[in-house]
């Protein structure tokens, strides 16, 4: 059973989730193993996996047959469970709790040579329709507090397996870095009335330095202050908090931008690994004037990992402007 | 010039220094370069690094010539750079500084093929005694506040010349996950009226089941809530908040704790890249009660950067508890 621990020093919660790699040898074997092994998520592979949550597939089609264009099912290998009471424990100086929570996966395609970024419009359209439907689904659950919902592509980017596909990991506590995202907004709420997100936005559109991509309903930027080259944030221009609010003309428009964005980076740094994560409000929380979801993304370009790990301090060696430079001037 | 700059929302600080890398391309030549460059630390090439800072060195050898067994430069690329005064600006709702401080590289062997764990404790005991001595030259200079020193060992870790080396970089700020920790263990004294980190070591050494390795004066743990497997803290027994106050006595025993989990790291999981960092007290700020100078190090093996940087959420699929009956287990 998946076990949620807090350092005592910074209140950092970690997961430790030991059923999967648990022999130091695990650790050198995993880029092995990607390339024998043909995809579990393929169409006709459903077997493979565990039994889907959810699907969009065609009408008289079976649940875990092929016949499906995206599929949700739960991780095989989950950091969390559904199962389970969630009880507070103690072992000294030191605090725990069990891992109750959701770890699902979206499969993207059924077919394994297609990238996220070569799906059409509709198809991701679908995906972060996907995610609305999934969080609306959790949130009726509350001890959930949380929705995270990410994609880790390529090895160097943290992906386990190459067939495109995103996750879903709902906990029992708000993370560390959401918590004081929200709380740095409030503060500023609390000082100007207004959303600081909403005055980045004002702010970038006029500056007009650090942009990327702007349409009518989204603008994609690179933030003032990136932790990596080619960091880029992609926010609805209209305030909204929870990131499950969407509506269906917005998602379509969103999909638009985020394929643009990563259509361009792919030209510029010839594709990449990269992690997305949605930045959105706690999912048991009323909507908020203080907070506005987003969608960070990370080009995974540089191995400067540990040192910025341990201190917080990010070096970064191209600064946005550069970085808006090259990627606006791309046409796709 | 470099730039600070911070995140409006997180007040998060991050140094832009775009001399270095700043087309799209240079990102993808780095493995290649280090493969066929000479190494410019070795002994002999003193002309191809800045001028030294300090160096242990033969009697009558010359500065920046052959005859030295430890130098300390410049770093070429610098983060930050000493010249000029401290000054604020604003760019809108945007804050940032200019990037006072001080860069510098700890060659710790005139052989390019030797690694940190080659090297004798006599070797390793002058890495750490110059530690203490350029932290003591620096805080002389009172606009800095902070000195980081760090490790990166392989192009994983984030190192960009395989040559043995470390680095130390003083900032005008406390970075934020500094003063994070900072600020959880003054939380704990104050309701205790004991340092966090004595009770951790003191249920540590009780429970014995994430001691990894245990002398007179130092012992090295997995922590009780690790972001990454085979995370190792290595802290004194004795309470002392700065690294810098460290007599030669404890620097021998330091030397030899530190090499010596390196050692079982190794023979655990095959010389894997790594980083360490050593988290130490303010170096303006009086001696304190509250905090306790370690060193953190973190075998980099998995590839989960991303989502983790993104949220803040670690998922760790090997358990401290696990990990230490390894590296326990290993004879050196």
């Amino acid at each position: 059973m998946p076990e949620l621990r807090k350092d005592p020093v910074t209140d950092r919660w970690v997961i430790i989730s030991s059923d999967r790699a648990n022999r130091p040898i695990d650790f050198m074997e995993i880029k092995e193993k990607n390339k024998k092994n043909l995809s579990p998520f393929s169409a006709g592979n459903e077997a493979m996996t565990p039994p889907e949550i959810f699907a969009i597939r065609e009408q008289n089609s079976a649940p875990n047959s092929p016949g499906w264009s995206l599929r949700v099912i739960p991780n095989k290998y989950p950091a969390l469970k559904v199962e389970g009471e969630l009880s507070r424990q103690g072992e000294g100086i030191f605090d725990m709790m069990n891992g109750v929570g959701a770890h699902e996966v979206i499969i993207e395609t059924p077919d394994p040579q297609k990238n996220f970024v070569d799906l059409d419009n509709n198809a991701i359209r679908d995906i972060f329709r996907v995610f609305r439907e999934r969080i609306l689904d959790l949130k009726r659950d509350i001890r959930l507090k949380y929705a995270i919902i990410f994609k880790n592509k390529g090895l160097a980017a943290g992906a386990s397996l190459e067939h495109s596909h995103s996750q879903l990991i709902a906990t029992p506590i708000i993370p560390k870095t959401v918590a004081e995202e929200l709380e740095g907004a409030r503060g500023y709420y609390q000082l100007k009335e207004r959303c600081i997100f909403c005055d980045i936005i004002r702010q970038e559109i006029k500056d007009n330095i650090r942009i990327v991509f702007e349409e009518e309903l989204f603008v994609a930027t690179e933030p003032f202050a990136p932790r990596f080259p080619f960091e880029t944030w992609i926010l609805p221009k209209k305030h909204f908090s929870h990131y499950e609010t969407i509506n269906d003309d917005h998602i379509l428009h969103l999909a638009i931008t985020v394929k643009t964005v990563l259509q361009k980076i792919n030209i510029a740094l010839k594709s990449p690994a990269y992690n997305f994560v949605i930045h959105t409000a706690p999912m048991q929380e009323k909507p908020m004037n203080d907070f506005h979801w987003h969608l960070e993304l990370m080009p995974k370009l540089t191995n400067v990992a540990g040192f910025e790990w341990g201190t917080g301090f990010y070096i970064n060696h191209t600064s946005p402007e550069e970085a808006a430079r090259y990627l606006k001037e791309i046409t796709v």
